[in-house]
C-alpha cells in the first residue's frame, strides 16, 4: 500500500474527497461495482441501519444507473461489501456520538466498519464520492480510509422566515449536507418577516404570522425523521425577544409596546421585543415552547436572543419601572433576565438553550450554547467563561463570499488560538448561515452549493488541510457529483438566464453573467435601486449570478502564471482569446437589450465588461512586444480599470483585479509574461 | 385588431402557442405582469376552480420569479384577470366534457371564459404559454383566442411495468401532459415483468410480482387526484389475458400452464396467459375488477388484450376440451370468449370496457373502445362496425422516431379517411405510448418530451395544421418552455454524459452525441450486444442521446437552403465550421477514451463523424471552386457514406443524409451552391 500523508492531495489518482478523511492509505487497483454488487450487514443490525442501507443503494443507483433490480442488501457471507456497525446510533441523535469509521477496499471486496450507524453513514458518503467511471466499469479505488470528524458540531442554518422555503428544497439540501458529512440542520423558523410552523396550543402564531406559508406538524416530524436517517440533526430557532413582529400579528399583547402588528416585509433590526417585564410572557413562552419541545426531538434549542434595539422597552414605562424595581440597569440585564426565565422553562423540558453571541452572561447555566457572529474572539471569551460555542462568524452564505474566504477561518485561530486544552474543548465547530433575504426556492441551492463544501471540510477535516487550489479542484468536482442528489446550483443557472434575456438565446448574456458576482457583504441593501422588501421578485442577474465565478477565478490563475513566466503558449493564447471574446461579448448581447426589462441594467455592466477586457488586450499587446506602453497610458487605464471595479446592476467584474496585473507588468515593461 | 388565419403563425410577433388554437387574432399592445396581478373569478365557483388558480399561479411564479406574497386570487372587480366558467366541471372527469375556453387580453385586463372548469384549466395553460419577457416587463400579448379540442381523448400511455416509475417522475409528467392540454394517462400497471398496484384482496400481486416496485393504493389516490386537478383523466390498463406473467408469480393458479412462475426480466411477448377455459379466473377477475373499480374512478377500465400467442392454450387439453364444447374454434374465439365474460364484469361495475385492436369482435357491446396499434384502418373498420377508436398507431415515442414522423399521422387520414360523419365520430382521438423498455426514471422525460408536444398538437389543433417547419421552430420554445415545470429532458442530458465520459469535460462527447440518434423501430432489440433485459443498466450513449437531434436537423435546413442556392455567406461558413468541428471530433474525444468502459463501444461513433464530416469538406471544397471531382471520387465517397449510415454502438449519425446530397451536387459540378 502507498500511504498519503494529508493533505497533499494534488496528485493523481487520489481521490477528489470532500472533506479530506483523517488519513488515506491508497491500495492498487479497483473494485468494480457492477451487477453483481450487493452490501450486507455483518454482527449488529436494526432497521434503521437497513434504511441506511438502502439510501446508500439508491444513490449508488444514481450515480450508475444501476437499475433497482440489482445491487440489493443481502447475507453479509456473500456481499461485495460488508458493513459492520459496532452498535446502534442513539434514536434521537445526540451531540458528539461516534461517527468515525474506517473503510477498506481492495480491488475484490470493501469493508466498512463504524462505531455506530452514524459512522456507516458517514463513510457511505466517502464511498459514493468514490465512485468513477473507469475503463473497467463503474469503480472504486482499493484503498484504507480512517476518518473522524474534527468537530462534533457541523450545521448549516436555513433562514426560512424571510422568504419561505418549501419541504421539497429543505430535503434536497438535507441530501446535499449528508454527502459533506454535515450533521445540524438548524431551521431558522421564525422572524419578523414570518412565523413558519403551526403550533396547535398558538394557532394564530402560523396563521397570522405566515401569510400561510408554514409547515405543520406533520410536515416537521416528516423533515425530522428525513435528516434523522441522513445522520443530521435537526435544531429549531425561534427567535426571542427581538427578530419577534410575526409573533404579534397573532398575539399582540407578548410585545413591549401595543399592536396592531403586521408581518415585517423590510429586511433589518425593527424595535418590537416580546415584553419581559410581563409575567404573561412567560406564561406563554411556557406553553409554547412544551409543545415545541415535544415536536423538535433535538437536545437543543435555539432562542436566537440577537440585535433587539431596546426602543420598545425605553418607550414603556411599564417595563422601566419593572428594570428599577429587578435592580436591571441595561437593556442588556433586562435580556439576561428574560434569558434566565426562557432558560428555566426549556431546562424544565429537558432542553439546552442556544442562542446568539448577546445571549452570553455568566449568571446563565454552563451547558449553554453561544453561537458566534461576532468571531472567535467572542467564542474565546465564552470558551473561558466555561462556554460552549458555535462559530458562524464568516460562515455567512449570504453575504457571498468566496469559498476560499471561508475556508480559511478556523473556529480555533485568532482569538481562540491561545486556549487551554479544556478551554478549547467547549468549542464545538460551527454553522454556516443562509440567511434568507435574497433566496428563494429557485436560487437558494446556488447560495449553498458548492462553497458550503469547504466550510464542511474545515468543520470536519484536519486543521492542516489549507491547500486552496486542492480545496477549489475538489470543490468543482465535488459541485458536480452534487448534482446527483438533486440540488438545483448547476442545473437552475440557464433557466435563470433565459428569463432574464427573454430568449433562448443566451449564451452573450451567460458569457458576461460567467464573470459578474453579486456584491458583497451588506452591499446590496446599501445600495439597491428601490427598498427591497419580500415583495420584490428575486428575478435580477444578481439573483442568477453565481456567488462565486469559477471562470474568473480560473483567468486569475492563468494570468498569475503568465506574470510569473511559467504559462504555457496555450495558456497566453488562452488568456488572449477569452479577453477577445469579452471584449466582443457586448456587441452579441446588445441586440437582446431591446427585448427584456431585465437587461436594461446589464447593459452598463456589459460595456464595461467590454472596456476592461480591452484594457486587458492592450497591455497584453504591449506585453508580447516588449514594449513600453506611451506616457499616460497606465494612470488612464488605471482610472478606466479603478471605474470598472464599481458595481453596476449590483454585480462586480471579477477579472479587474487580473487586468489590473497585467496592466502593472505592461506598464512595468515586464518582459516576464513573454518567457518560456 | 389584426386577424390572423390559422395556421400561418410563421410572423413574428405571433406567439409560439403549441398546440395551436382554433382562432386567435393579435391585439396591439400587451398586459404587463406585475406585482399588481391578481386573479378573480366572477360568477359560478366551487374549490375546484380556486385551486385551479393556485395551480395557475404556482407556475405563473415558476415563469416569473414573483414571490408567493404577490398575484393572489381576489374580488373579481378588482382583479386584473378575470376568470369566469359557466359552470362546475364533473367530480370524476368524463370523456368529452367541454374543454372550451376563449381567452381576451388587452393591454390593462384580461379575461378567460370557458364552459366549465376543465376549460379554464386548458386557457391558463395557453396563458402560461403566452408569458414573455419584454421591455416592459413580464407580459402577455393582446389578443382574443377562441379554442376548443378537435378530439375529446387526448392521452398518454406511460409502461410502468418493463421499467417502474416512481412517482414524482410521473407527477411531473402531468404536468407537462396539462401544459399542453392533454388530458388522459392511461397508466400501463401490468405486464410480464411487473404487477405495480397494491390489491387488498388479492396481496401477493404486487408482493411476490413487484420486486417491491410498486404503487399503494393511497399514492394511486394520491396521483388520482393529482391529475384530476389538471384536467386529466386516468385510465388503468391491467393487461389479460396475455402479458400477464406477473400475476401468475403469486397466482399460479390463473395461468394455463402449471407454474411456478417467476417475474419475466426479458422483452417480447411470452407463452403465459390467464386460463380462459376456468371458472375461477372470472371469480378472480371479478373481485380484482371489484377493487380496481373501487380505486379507479375513471369509467374506462383497458384490458390490454393483446399479443397472447396461444401456446399455453394450445398445450392444455382441458382448454381444448373447452373449446370445442363451446364451439371456440380458434384461440382468437377463445379469447373472445374470455373479453365477453370480463367486459361483464366491468359493465357490472360501470366500467366501459378499453382494449387493443386484438379485442375487436363484433359480439362485444356498442360502447367498447378500441385502441389501435395497428393503424387507420384498423380504426375504421372498428368504426364501420360501430365501435369507438384510439389511434396509438405511429405514436409509438419508445420508437425513436422524429416528432415530424408523428405530426404527419392524423387519426382520420389514410383507411379512416372516407368514413361517414357518424362513423368519423366514433374516433374519439388518440395516445402516445412510452414503452418502457429502454427507459428509467432518469432518461423518461427525454423520450416523451419535447416530442410528445407535436402529437398533443395533433389530437387538439385543427386538421390544416400541418405546417412542420412550423412545428419545429414552436417545439424548440416549449421544450424550453417545459423545464418550468420540473422536466428533465433538457437538465438531464449533461449529468449523463458525464457518467459516460468519466469526467466533466463532456465537451467533444456532447458534440459527437448531439448528432447522434438512437436506432429507430425495433433495431434496438434486433442488433443488441447482449440480450437486453431489465437487468441491464440503462447507462450507454443510446440511453442519453436524443431520440431526435435538433442539432442534425438545423444542419440538414442549411445545406438545403445552400443546395437550393438561397444561403447567405453565414450559413456557408457555419455549415463549413460545423464540419470541421465535425472532423476534428475525434482527436478531442480520443484522449478520453481509455478512462470509461462506456466510451469504448461509442469511439467508431466517434471515427465514423469525422470520417463523413471530412467527405461533407471535399465536396464543399468542390462546390466552392465550382470544380468536378476526380474519376471515382463520387462511387468511393458513396460507398463511405452508405457505411458511415449504418448504426454504431446503435446510434446513428444523423448528418449523413445531408452529406449525400452535397456529394451528389458536387459530383454533378453543381455550382449552385456558390450562388448568391
Amino acid at each position: 500500500m502507498l500511504s498519503v500523508a494529508v493533505p497533499s492531495f494534488s496528485e493523481q489518482p487520489v481521490p477528489n474527497l470532500m472533506p479530506v478523511p483523517t488519513s488515506l492509505q491508497l491500495g492498487t487497483g479497483r473494485m468494480v461495482i457492477d451487477a453483481s454488487f450487493s452490501v450486507g450487514i455483518k454482527g449488529y443490525s436494526d432497521s434503521r441501519l437497513e434504511r441506511s442501507v438502502t439510501l446508500f443503494l439508491t444513490n449508488l443507483r444514481r450515480e450508475t444507473a444501476m437499475p433497482p433490480l440489482l445491487m440489493k442488501l443481502t447475507e453479509a457471507s456473500q456481499a461485495k461489501f460488508v458493513v459492520e456497525a459496532g452498535g446502534a446510533n442513539q434514536v434521537v441523535q445526540e451531540l458528539g456520538e461516534d461517527e468515525s469509521y474506517r473503510l477498506a477496499i481492495t480491488a475484490s471486496a470493501a469493508k466498512l466498519s463504524a462505531a455506530t450507524g452514524l459512522g456507516v453513514m458517514r463513510g457511505f458518503a466517502t464511498f459514493l464520492q468514490l465512485v468513477e467511471t473507469t475503463p473497467e466499469g463503474f469503480a472504486v479505488p482499493a484503498l484504507i480510509i480512517e476518518d473522524h470528524p474534527r468537530f462534533p458540531w457541523r450545521g448549516l442554518m436555513v433562514d426560512v422566515s424571510r422568504h419561505f422555503i418549501p419541504l421539497d428544497v429543505l430535503r434536497r439540501n438535507l441530501d446535499g449536507m449528508a454527502a459533506l458529512k454535515l450533521n445540524v440542520f438548524h431551521w431558522h423558523l421564525s422572524d419578523n418577516q414570518g412565523f413558519r410552523v403551526e403550533s396547535k396550543k398558538f394557532p394564530k402564531l402560523a396563521e397570522m404570522g405566515s401569510d400561510g406559508l408554514y409547515y405543520t406538524q406533520d410536515q416537521v416530524r416528516e423533515l425530522i425523521a428525513y435528516a434523522a436517517e441522513r445522520g443530521i440533526r435537526v435544531v429549531p430557532e425561534f427567535d426571542m425577544p427581538g427578530h419577534s413582529t410575526a409573533w404579534f400579528v397573532g398575539y399582540p399583547e407578548l410585545a413591549s409596546a401595543p399592536g396592531p402588528y403586521q408581518i415585517e416585509r423590510k429586511w433589518g433590526i425593527f424595535d418590537p421585543a416580546m415584553d419581559p417585564a410581563e409575567e404573561g410572557t412567560y406564561r406563554f413562552l411556557d406553553k409554547f415552547i412544551g409543545e415545541m419541545a415535544g415536536l423538535f426531538p433535538d437536545r437543543y434549542f435555539h432562542i436566537g436572543g440577537d440585535e433587539v434595539n431596546g426602543k420598545q422597552w425605553d418607550a414603556n414605562p411599564k417595563i422601566q419601572a419593572f428594570m428599577r424595581a429587578h435592580g436591571l440597569k441595561t437593556n442588556q440585564d433586562l435580556q439576561a433576565y428574560f434569558n434566565q426565565r426562557t432558560e428555566k422553562i426549556l431546562s424544565k423540558r429537558g432542553k439546552i438553550m442556544v442562542g446568539w453571541d448577546e445571549i452570553l452572561r455568566p449568571t446563565l447555566p454552563k451547558d449553554i450554547v453561544v453561537q458566534s457572529w461576532r468571531g472567535q474572539e467572542s467564542l474565546a471569551q465564552a470558551a473561558k467563561m466555561g462556554f460552549r460555542g458555535l462559530l458562524s462568524y464568516a460562515y455567512y452564505l449570504d453575504l457571498m463570499h468566496p469559498a476560499a474566504y471561508h475556508y480559511a477561518v478556523d473556529p480555533m485561530s485568532d482569538g481562540a488560538a491561545n486556549l487551554s486544552p479544556d478551554q478549547a474543548k467547549l468549542i464545538l465547530g460551527g454553522e454556516a448561515c443562509m440567511w434568507s433575504e435574497y433566496v428563494s426556492p429557485e436560487n437558494v441551492d446556488s447560495r449553498i452549493w458548492p462553497r458550503m463544501a469547504a466550510i464542511a471540510e474545515r468543520l470536519w477535516s484536519a486543521p492542516s488541510v489549507v491547500d486552496v487550489d486542492s480545496m477549489y479542484r475538489r470543490l468543482e468536482v465535488t459541485s458536480r457529483w452534487l448534482d446527483w442528489f438533486g440540488l438545483t446550483h448547476n442545473s437552475g443557472y440557464t433557466p435563470m438566464l433565459r428569463r432574464i434575456a427573454g430568449s433562448d438565446q443566451i449564451s452573450p448574456l451567460k458569457t458576461l453573467a460567467d464573470v459578474l458576482e453579486p456584491v458583497k457583504d451588506y452591499t446590496r441593501e446599501e445600495t439597491a435601486p428601490v427598498e427591497p422588501t419580500s415583495l420584490l421578485p428575486l428575478d435580477r442577474l444578481i439573483d442568477a449570478a453565481r456567488p462565486e465565478s469559477a471562470t474568473g477565478r480560473e483567468f486569475g490563475v492563468m494570468v498569475d502564471t503568465m506574470l510569473a513566466g511559467h504559462a504555457s503558449a496555450q495558456t497566453k493564447e488562452q488568456v488572449r482569446a477569452m479577453l477577445s471574446l469579452w471584449r466582443d461579448n457586448q456587441s452579441s448581447l446588445q441586440p437582446l437589450e431591446g427585448q427584456s426589462f431585465l437587461l436594461q441594467e446589464v447593459i452598463p455592466a456589459s460595456e464595461n465588461l467590454t472596456r476592461v477586457a480591452a484594457a486587458g488586450l492592450e497591455a497584453l499587446d504591449y506585453l508580447d512586444r516588449g514594449a513600453r506602453p506611451a506616457e499616460g497610458w497606465k494612470s488612464q487605464t488605471a482610472a478606466l480599470l479603478e471605474d470598472g471595479g464599481k458595481q453596476r446592476a449590483q454585480l462586480l467584474l471579477v477579472i479587474v483585479p487580473s487586468i489590473e496585473k497585467l496592466v502593472e507588468a505592461a506598464a512595468q515593461g515586464s518582459t516576464a509574461a513573454l518567457s518560456k
